[in-house]
């Protein structure tokens, strides 16, 4: 290979950030493409372009700068992916993985075929399918968006038959595709990062546990404390799970560990994942590096701690507020923090703005000193 | 503090882009000044002007870009920085340093003023005063230029009195200003990475060894095998020899160890260093982050390698070629490989086009592996 291909990454939020990063110190040019100009991506993109990654052609105008294309977020819109590839566009994941993963209830269809465990689920199309899901599963039960849910944006816990018809209008059923599922009584949830290569390989990172708080990613425990043999079964469903739905690339497997120690799929993301964010720091080879060697068709690297443990924290938005959050120098006196910022326009509450990984001997040791570098953060107006 | 401060950085190169880099993980915006638009560090900062870093002009246009500045090389015009300072621009190092350090001659007078030990030096203004040198020195001995000297560049080994006239007119003794200094036959070279902090603390890496190949740096091996009281006559000269020329931030200080286990300086690099680059993967916290914290007045992050050891090899410019080498494929294949590539426009022979880094549990085991990621890396046009 004399000239790197370009690889160019649609959306260019932080995960986009974080794969430039990935690609730049491999010597890989990039090109990115998000809806405004001012985004974590832009500065360190080989080429920004500002364009609605929906639109056919704001992908042609990306695919004409890269020689091929990458994703990091499931929402876009396969039709147009698929018409991009009919024109020659390499695009990996392809848009079979993408159209299958983009519809939780195909997803779910699709795992369930493969014989993998699920939480059980039907489709409710109409307003008396969504009566006969309550009666199928009991309350509480969980009404979801087929499509663009995230972070517990677009799920409904139904707890009783009063609460029915809330949900179906709060997500709107008579517009939006829905289905029911049955409510799963985890004992923890467990996440798996997959890496499965186009020339063929795949290779998969330590299952790890992750602990949301207001349905996003709060904490990340790495690795998970499962006993070898439940470990090696959530190993053995997320490779199987990933090539079910012909994931290529880094593909974030999340699984609800039950418990009578079985696992359940809860959901795939087909691209890097916040549950990976530690492999960064934590990893001899990070998802980052390990999406581009995978799309690139290069060897995988190893995706093994460096150290015994890891902790990974998300840093999310207070408030109104600024990017750069206060609190920064605190922090970086807790003893081998690795602090991320993403370098967003602004703070929302809720947002995520940045993460910080601490590695260490032990996941108690790791996760004091994280606790103790996150605590100061704060992203809001003073 | 609300809004994070762009550090404006001089220069464009490898360790410009690795700054940039360092900067952009914690949320730091940059500008880089370089004199071409293609250049390593042009794709991941934020601002990249064009122009000549030697002139009061671009460096002006630079700090308005900025709200402090730093440096990757130490032959920007001394006189052009202490300039920008009375104008109220903050450098860090600053001019000061700069200004002893880019001269060997004044380096070497200061590091021996502080009590360091040196090879014996002394000025040679003239022919006569190199023939003086000769006397005293006796064969071989080393004439050097003052000033802009870099990986064997500026050097001259007079091996008789036949060579003298040569080693005169190679270097331009006429119109450059030169001094002769002792040849030290030294057992191995020693480096240290010291990061001194604007707002007082300091630190310094683990002593690493390293082996040049026709006078650039080839090979480092972290940690260098000495026993301990010699690590700490290391790591007690390093610490005195940067606090001596007031360095601010990553600082390389390179030693000779002479065959009794003594140390004599060898020269100093006020900025992040080739011998540093293995602290991006083996180390809590990398020379080019601790940089950035220091400069920034921030907590200075844990300089420890986070396993046994570490081994860097420099990959180097085979000839006049394209920037991206064949035999990445094959680098890869090697297990914990951290492949660097710079991005540079085109290689030369010899140019620094990357690195690459293997961490593991010696020395021996990290060395093997990176002989072999690096044998296959080539950069030139077949």
């Amino acid at each position: 290979m004399k000239k790197p291909p370009t690889v160019g990454i649609i959306g260019g939020g932080q995960l986009s950030r974080m794969l430039c990063l990935a690609a730049t110190q491999l010597g890989i040019p990039t090109a990115t493409l998000e809806r405004k100009q001012n985004c974590p991506a832009a500065t360190v993109s080989g080429r920004h372009l500002v364009g609605d990654w929906n639109t056919i052609e704001a992908l042609r105008a990306l695919r004409a700068e890269s020689d091929l294309l990458t994703l990091e977020n499931e929402f876009v819109e396969a039709e147009a992916l698929e018409q991009l590839e009919r024109e020659g566009a390499i695009l990996r994941p392809g848009s079979d993985c993408l159209r299958t993963i983009q519809d939780k209830l195909l997803q779910k269809q699709s795992l369930q075929a493969a014989g993998l465990p699920t939480p059980d689920f039907q489709a409710t199309d109409s307003r008396a399918e969504l009566d006969g899901a309550a009666e199928r599963f009991g309350y509480p039960f969980v009404l979801k968006r087929r499509r663009n849910g995230y972070d517990g944006k677009g799920n409904f816990t139904v707890e009783d038959q009063a609460m029915l018809d809330e949900g179906w209008s709060e997500l709107d059923g008579e517009n939006h595709p829905l289905f029911a599922e049955a409510f799963c009584r985890f004992q923890s949830e467990i996440a798996i990062m997959v890496c499965r290569s186009s020339a063929g390989p795949q290779i998969h990172y330590p299952a790890v546990e992750t602990i949301q708080k207001n349905h996003i990613c709060h904490v990340v425990k790495a690795p998970a404390a499962l006993p070898s043999a439940v470990e090696a079964e959530a190993v053995r469903i997320a490779n199987r799970a990933v090539s079910t739905v012909s994931g290529i690339g880094s593909v974030g497997v999340e699984l609800f560990l039950t418990h009578d120690q079985t696992f359940l799929v809860n959901e795939l993301a087909p691209r890097v994942h916040n549950s990976g964010h530690y492999t960064i720091d934590a990893c001899h080879c990070s998802q980052f590096e390990n999406h581009l060697r995978a799309i690139l068709g290069l060897p995988l690297g190893n995706p093994g701690l460096v150290r015994p443990a890891a902790v990974m924290i998300n840093l999310l938005g207070d408030g109104p507020g600024r990017s750069y959050p206060s609190g920064v120098a605190e922090a970086l006196e807790v003893d081998g923090v690795h602090l991320h910022l993403y370098g967003k326009d602004r703070s929302q509450l809720g947002r995520k703005m940045g993460h910080l990984t601490v590695i260490g001997n032990s996941v108690d040791d790791a996760l004091e000193r994280a606790h103790r570098a996150a605590q100061p953060i704060r992203f809001i107006e003073t």
